[in-house]
C-alpha cells in the first residue's frame, strides 16, 4: 500500500491542513519535521501532538507547524497518518505536498482517505458515501440525513433485513433437507410472512427516496395563485427576511418555476403552478394537470390570495353600486356576509367562485401535507374591511385560521411569521429522526433490484415452486442489499464512489 | 479578556478547523464536546488532542472531531487556545461556532488571536504582521521574506540599532553629567562615528524597500522592443510554458502595460516599454525618458528583436539587389559581414542602425543588472541564415552569447530556457537570504522618520550643539524603531494592523 497525501482544506484560510496516509505517513513526516522538543516523530505515541518545523531539502524553513500523528489501526484511514496544520498560504501548502512528494509520497485521489477507511473496515461503503454528503450538507435536514447514515443508521436497517434473508434462506435449507419426506409446505407460511415484511421494509426505504430528494433538492412547496397575486415579490421577502440565498438545484434538473431557498436552517423548494379554474380550453387544462401533479409531489402547499383582488368583490363597485346603500364598515360587512353565503350558488368568473373551485379541487389533493392560505396585499386594505376579507376567506374556503395568514410581501409585513408557519410544516413533514431515509441513487437502484427479487421470491412461494428456485431469489436480494454496504463492490464501482469526492477525504 | 472563536479554514475542504482562545477556551469546548475517551476536556494536557462528538444542546450529533488542546502560555495566542478538527461543511461549522458563541465565546475579529499572541508577547509587532505576510504568499521570494520577518530577522537588526542608539545615549550622559567640566567634546568622535553608522543601518533598511516591494510586487523586468517584435505572444508563452497565472499587483497602482507572472514561484513583473531611437520628437521623446527610467528600475532588461527584421536588412532585397551577386549561403554571410562591420558608421532607421543606437542608450542604464538579447520569430529564419543574424546582432549590440537567446514566442521554442535566464538573474538579483528587506509600507515610514532623526542627530553634534538636542533626537530615534516593534503603539494602530489580517488568524 503506497502512503499518499493532499491538502485537505480549501485554498484562501488562516489554517491549511496536509493530510498523510499509509504505511511510511510518519517516517516520511518525520524526515521534513523538526520537532521543537527535538524528539523523532517516529517516537510519538498514537494520537499526538508535536510542534515544530518544517524545513526544505537545503534546510530552509518552510513553516511552523503543528503535527499530529494517528498510528494504525486508530486513525480515519485504519493506517498510521499524520496530519500538519500550516500557515493557510497556499505556497507553503503546495510546498510541502511537492516535498512529500519528493520524499515518497503519492498525491491521493479523490476521496482516496475514506475510500482506504472503507476498504480497512473502518466504515462500510454506505457510512462512506455518507462521508462526502456531510461535507456537502448546508442545512439541518441534510446534515441530519448524512449524520445518521454515517453513524450506521441505515446500515443496521440493511443488516436487520439481511438477518430476515438469512432467517428464510436457512428454512428453506430445513426444507431442501426434508424435500424427500414432503415436508416442504409445513414452513411455507412463515416463508410467506418473512417475505411480505422484507418486502414491505424494503418499500419502506424506497419510498423514502422521493422525501431524501426533497430534503437534498428542497422541500416542495407548491404555490397556487393568480399571476399577480405576489408570487415572486414573496420569495424575494422570505429571502430578504432570513438573509438566504436561492441556489441552483443539483443533481435535478432545475424547472425556470422553481426557487431553492434555505430559511432557518431548512431547504424549500418553491415551486410556481399554474392557476386552478374550471375551462374548457385543452392547452389551459394540460397546465391545470401540471399544478396538480405538483401539488401531489408538494409537501406544503401555499395558496395564495390578493387582498385588494376580494375586496373589489365585496365593495359595492360603480357597476353594481345600485344595490348597496352608501355604506359604513358595519353596513358592509353585512352586505358581505349576505353575499358571501351566496356566493357558493353563483356562476362566473369572480374570484369568489375561483376560491371555491379551487378549494374543490386541491382539498382531496393536500390530505397529509400542509395547506397555508396566504392573503397577500393587506397593506393596501383598509384595517376596518380586513374582517370581511377574513370572513369571506374563512367562509370560502373552508379553511380555519391557524392555517391562514394575512401578509404584505410588498412591506414585508408578517413574513417572519410566515416563515414560522414553513418551518413547523417542515417539521411536521413525512420524516423523523428515526426514520431511514434514503437519498443516494446508487441505494434506491440496488433497493428496487432487491424488492424485485423478494417479490418474485414472494410468488415463487405463492406459486408453491422448488425451495431452489426461491433461495436464488434471496442470494439475489442478499447480494443487492450488500452492494450498498460494499460487501461485492467491485473496484470500478468503488472508483466511480469516491471520484465523487473532494480531494483530501 | 474573553474567550474569543472563529472558522479558521476556507469555505470548501474535506477539513475545517474552528478557533478557541481564552481563558473560558477548554472549558466552553468541554461543555459542547464528549471525548470518545469520556474524559473531561478539562483533564487532558497542554498540547493533547482528542477524539469525540460535538453536541448540540438537545443532544444532537453534529460532528465527529479531533480536538486539540493547548494550555497557556503553550499556545500560539498565549492562551488557553482549542483547535477543532470538523467535517468541512460549512453548515457544520457555522454550527459549531453558534453552539460556542452560546456557551459564552465572542466572535474574533480579523487577525485577534495574532493580536493576542502580540499582547501577550508571544511576538512582536512586526512578526505578528509578518504572519499576514506569509499567509498571503504566493512564491518563494514573498515567502521568504514573510518567514525571515517572522522568525524575528527584521526585528533583531532593530534591536541592534536600538542598542547602538542606548550607546550614544549613554555616552550623551556623560556628557551631561561632566558639563560642567568642558569635557562634551571628548566623545563627540565617538558619538559622530555611531551616529553614521545607525544612519547608514538605517538607510540599508530604507534602500531595502524598492527591493521589497519589488519581491511583494513581482522582480521589475522592462522588455525593451518595437511594437510588433512580439512581446504579448512572449508572455504568453513564458505563462503556458509555466502554467502560471497573469494576476493583477496588490497595493500598487497597476500600469496597463505591466503584467505580473509567476515563474517557477518567482514573481516577475513585466513592463513594456516605448521603443529606443533617435527623434526630434518632443512627446516621443518624452516616451523615450520614461523607458529610461523604467529601465533603471528594473533588474532585468529584456531586449527583443525580430530575426526576421534583421534577416530583411541583411538578405539582397529588389531595391539593393543589384549591389548584391546571386548569392548562396556563403556568399551571403561574406556580404554581411561586410555590412555589418560598415553599419557603425552608417545613418537611417535600419535595424542595424537601431541595434547601435538602442545599446549606446541603454548599456550604461543596465550596470548591475542582467541584460538580456531575446531574438524572437526564429521560427521564421531559414537555418542557415542564423549564423548572420547572431553574428549581426553580436557585432552590433556588444553583448555576447550567453547573454543571447533565440526563441520563437510563437512556437515556444526555446522558452523554458528563456525562463531559465530570467530565474537565474532573479537569483542574482539585488537580495539573498540573509538581508533584511523592508516591505511593509508601516516600517518604512517610520524608518524614514528614525533616518531624518539621527540624520538632525549627526548635524546637531557637527554643528557643536547641545547634548540635550542631540538626545531629543535620540530619542525620536528610538521612538519611530520602537513603533515598528509595536512597543508604544496605540489601540488605534494596532486595530488597523490587525483589521487587515484575515479572520481565524
Amino acid at each position: 500500500m503506497t502512503t499518499i497525501c493532499a491538502i485537505s482544506t480549501a485554498v484562501g484560510g488562516a489554517i491549511g491542513i496536509v493530510r498523510i496516509s499509509g504505511p511510511k505517513a510518519i517516517e516520511i513526516v518525520d524526515s521534513i519535521f523538526h520537532s521543537a522538543s527535538k524528539r523523532r516523530l517516529t517516537d510519538y505515541d498514537n494520537q499526538s501532538l508535536a510542534y515544530g518545523h518544517i524545513l526544505t531539502d537545503d534546510g530552509t524553513l518552510l513553516d511552523e507547524v503543528l503535527v499530529s500523528v494517528f498510528r494504525a489501526p486508530h486513525s480515519y484511514t485504519g493506517e498510521d497518518s499524520v496530519e500538519i496544520s500550516c500557515h493557510g498560504s497556499s505556497f507553503i501548502l503546495q510546498q510541502v505536498i511537492q516535498l512529500l512528494l519528493n520524499h515518497g509520497c503519492f498525491n491521493a485521489q479523490p476521496g482516496e482517505f475514506t475510500k482506504r477507511a472503507f476498504l480497512n473496515g473502518k466504515m462500510d461503503l454506505s457510512q462512506a458515501e455518507a462521508v462526502a454528503d456531510l461535507i456537502a450538507s448546508t442545512n439541518v435536514a441534510t446534515h441530519r440525513l448524512a449524520m445518521s447514515q454515517m453513524k450506521g443508521g441505515f446500515s443496521r436497517e440493511l443488516r436487520r433485513l439481511r438477518d430476515h434473508l438469512l432467517e428464510m434462506t436457512s428454512l428453506l435449507e430445513l426444507e431442501l433437507d426434508f424435500s424427500e419426506e414432503d415436508v416442504e409446505f409445513a414452513d411455507r407460511d412463515k416463508l410467506t410472512y418473512l417475505a411480505d415484511e422484507i418486502d414491505e421494509a424494503i418499500t419502506r426505504l424506497t419510498d423514502s427516496f422521493d422525501t431524501g430528494n426533497a430534503i437534498r433538492n428542497g422541500l416542495p412547496v407548491a404555490i397556487i395563485g393568480e399571476t399577480n397575486v405576489g408570487k415572486s415579490t414573496l420569495l424575494n421577502q422570505l429571502l430578504h427576511d432570513d438573509k438566504a440565498l436561492v441556489s441552483d438545484i443539483h443533481g435535478t434538473t432545475r424547472d425556470a418555476i422553481e426557487d431553492c431557498v434555505t430559511l432557518r436552517g431548512v431547504n424549500f423548494r418553491f415551486i410556481d403552478t399554474a392557476g386552478i379554474r374550471h375551462t374548457d380550453d385543452i392547452v389551459e387544462n394540460m397546465g391545470i394537470e401540471r399544478t396538480y401533479e405538483r401539488i401531489r409531489n408538494a409537501q406544503i402547499v401555499l395558496w395564495l390570495l390578493d387582498a385588494t383582488s376580494i375586496l373589489s368583490t365585496l365593495s359595492p363597485t360603480p357597476s353594481d353600486g345600485e344595490n348597496v346603500e352608501t355604506v359604513d364598515g358595519q353596513t358592509v360587512k353585512d352586505a358581505e356576509r349576505t353575499e358571501s353565503d351566496s356566493t357558493e350558488i353563483t356562476e362566473g368568473v369572480s374570484p369568489l367562485n375561483n376560491i371555491v373551485e379551487v378549494r374543490d379541487k386541491i382539498i382531496p389533493l393536500t390530505a397529509g401535507k400542509t395547506l397555508i392560505v396566504v392573503i397577500n396585499k393587506s397593506d393596501a386594505i383598509p384595517d376596518d374591511r380586513l374582517y370581511d376579507i377574513y370572513n369571506f376567506v374563512y367562509t370560502n374556503s373552508g379553511i380555519n385560521e391557524n392555517e391562514t395568514i394575512r401578509i404584505s410581501a410588498k412591506t414585508g409585513y408578517n413574513i417572519p411569521a410566515l416563515t414560522d408557519m414553513l418551518i413547523e410544516a417542515a417539521n411536521k413533514a413525512e420524516y423523523s429522526n428515526t426514520d431511514i431515509i434514503v437519498t443516494n441513487i446508487r441505494h434506491y437502484d440496488a433497493l428496487i433490484q432487491a424488492k424485485k427479487a423478494i417479490e418474485v421470491a414472494r410468488q415463487s412461494l405463492d406459486q408453491q415452486l422448488s425451495a431452489d428456485l426461491v433461495s436464488e431469489e434471496l442470494r439475489d436480494c442478499l447480494r443487492s442489499l450488500g452492494d450498498i454496504l460494499g460487501e461485492f463492490t467491485t473496484d470500478e464501482t468503488l472508483d466511480l464512489i469516491f471520484s465523487r469526492f473532494c480531494v483530501g477525504k
